[in-house]
């Protein structure tokens, strides 16, 4: 993994709300952004803008289901950045 | 481990200097501020600053000798980050 992807990940993980996000969406397998707004407790704006986040570092993976989206984790990734210096 | 601690972990490594220190100190198994600073291409004083960032992190260990610093990786924390949702 390049450094820069590297980087971007890491900065997507360090946000509460974000890491709730995942928690989220990993207990569901999958989730649309009504029922994690819901779960969590926030506004869909809210929730949609931190999921771009997490989206754009590749962590999430979002499935347009007409008017909906669906989130699901980007599992490979996340086991590569465990292989990833300094996790390695 | 508490999302505020995963939170900060994760934001300590999302720069590239402070991944290149991480990575410097893990091939060298210790190093101090000199030989990093030295190594990596930047004054003392900004590795100073980054290697701050990290330690408060708990992700760099820094012991005194003299007026010199020795820096080593907490290796059973990164271990932890890696046990840790969203990564478990």
């Amino acid at each position: 993994m390049e450094s820069s992807e590297a980087v971007r990940i890491f900065a997507a993980l360090s946000d509460p709300l974000r890491l709730r996000i995942l928690e989220a969406v990993r207990e569901r397998g999958q989730a649309c952004g009504k029922e994690l707004s819901a779960e969590l407790g926030v506004s869909v704006a809210l929730l949609s803008h931190h999921a771009k986040i997490l989206e754009d570092a590749g962590l999430l993976v979002r499935r347009k289901e007409g008017q909906f989206s669906r989130f699901s984790l980007n599992l490979p990734l996340l086991e590569e950045v465990k292989r990833t210096a300094p996790l390695a």
